[in-house]
């Protein structure tokens, strides 16, 4: 973990008086919107293509995940394919071009992403296959937050983070539980994508039917992975299932009180607090802003509603 | 300044190896946003504050200075009376009150801002009158800038950054000049508001006639101060004149390729390497992003044009 933390961009705190009082917490952020390729995901993608023996990775991901794997992977001398939908933004398409990346489009009218994977996984039998979310390196990974956190020294009675396949808030808890702290994790779910919070309800892992058409893209996950929900199911304290309309609200309060741009998924933290304030009231709270990859169109129509 | 530097928050430091690369520099970002009430206007106004006298300090300023001041003199148990325009936006209003400080509003048609300032000092006979630029604590205040980033201890050709006043370039200018540091300090000053570029050619300081009308609305100054004359004229290396059109560019840039809300003002420095992108090529530049306070609607239309 010692090497990954020399890599990675240590995450920035920010204070934000004003937002603090107006949450009611006694609030600071984590923001991974610096963290190299603009989201925490960089901590999973080079800790996984550092970790594994194969030179190429293949991975589906339209989003945070494939840049980082991209990046992290030009970083290691390794190469990978990124399978995106052919309707991707072509922003996206360009950015993973430019962090070094090869991307494989796919007509998803034709043929899925999953099986799209396999047969280039045929093809490249030597490569690794890699889940964004779901790899005990990619929870590792993610647990280097954790650590940072811990070694800030600062009272935290609860850190919040995004669930969506439960990558991050995995890392965190394990993170934590690693280090014996008494650090309590939890996660904000978006309510148009609550499998997890009925995955707790039911006691077993529940899948949403089809994606979820949450404005919080980066938590379209259809259900938690296998690693992430034995972990959480232990460790987890809570999920706040935060309305789209809050999350909104959160993407506004960062902007107008914290001065920051954050993607939708990564204010759900912010907008889990609007959603259950109570729940946080007066307590020390780490809102940690997953990422910052925005489309202009969407954010300039967010905030516009400020 | 040990003591400032203890109480400001250390500027944020961001690589963007994107928009390095877009622009052709080896580019870091020292930001500003984060800064106690999201300007570095913050450091002169807690300098200022801290080392005048007076237990009540008067100024004009309905952007960024008036925030910092307010909340400056809330830290050190002062008070402060901030005059603003009556026209001011609510927003910025509810910001110097969320930050303590007494609000003045004055219709300008009927009394000009100095006028009100004057009138004021009368009634407050004890109070500190505090220019934003143009005021040895200011720059001072300004100059624990120039200490950190060389205390980053990395190679630094040129450090741009924006002028108004001339109040952070003089800072900066000052405290690496009092330092025995080579690095240069190059001005970015929108071409509507070129008062100082026009003050360096005639050899002598320049005033606009009136209040220019750049879209950089912290950099509507009519001239530059006599204290930031004397050190600008100097050891500031060059000016950078920047169109309107690469002002916007560079918040569409500090968006798109470093996930930073900057407000026009502060994307300045980016702007000046697109407008002279020779000057700066493959050499080692600090962009300095000044501030992050912008309306969402100005910010909303500038980055729908990306």
């Amino acid at each position: 973990m010692s090497a990954l933390r020399e890599v990675v961009r240590p995450t920035t705190i920010i204070e934000a008086p004003r937002l603090s009082h107006k949450l009611g917490i006694k609030l600071f952020i984590a923001s991974e919107t610096f963290q190299y390729t603009g989201s925490f995901k960089f901590r999973a993608a080079y800790n996984l293509a550092a970790n594994v023996k194969a030179d190429q990775i293949i991975t589906a991901s339209s989003g945070n995940f494939g840049q980082a794997v991209a990046y992290a992977c030009r970083m290691l001398g390794k190469s990978c394919i990124i399978v995106m939908p052919s309707t991707s933004a072509q922003v996206k398409v360009d950015a993973v071009r430019e962090y070094g990346g090869q991307v494989d489009l796919v007509d998803v009218k034709q043929i899925s992403r999953a099986d799209r994977v396999e047969a280039l996984a045929r093809e490249h039998p030597e490569a690794y296959v890699a889940s964004a979310y779901d790899d005990p390196l990619v929870i590792d990974g993610n647990a280097s937050l954790a650590a940072e956190l811990m070694a800030l020294n600062r009272p935290i009675d609860a850190v919040i983070a995004p669930v969506g396949g439960g990558g991050l808030t995995s890392g965190l808890v394990k993170g934590f539980a690693d280090a014996g702290s008494g650090i309590e994790v939890v996660g904000a779910e978006p309510l148009l994508a609550n499998d997890a919070a009925r995955s707790f309800r039911a006691g077993r892992l529940v899948c949403n039917e089809t994606e979820p058409p949450t404005i919080a893209d980066g938590a379209r996950t259809v259900s938690l992975g296998d690693y992430n929900w034995a972990i959480l199911k232990e460790g987890l304290r809570q999920i706040v299932e935060v309305p789209d309309e809050a999350i909104k609200e959160g993407v506004r309060l960062l902007f107008s009180l914290a001065n920051l741009k954050a993607e939708p998924t990564g204010a759900l933290s912010i907008g889990a607090v609007l959603t259950a304030p109570e729940m946080f009231r007066d307590r020390s709270v780490c809102c940690v802003v997953s990422g910052g990859n925005v489309d202009p169109t969407v954010y300039g129509e967010i905030i516009r509603d400020a």
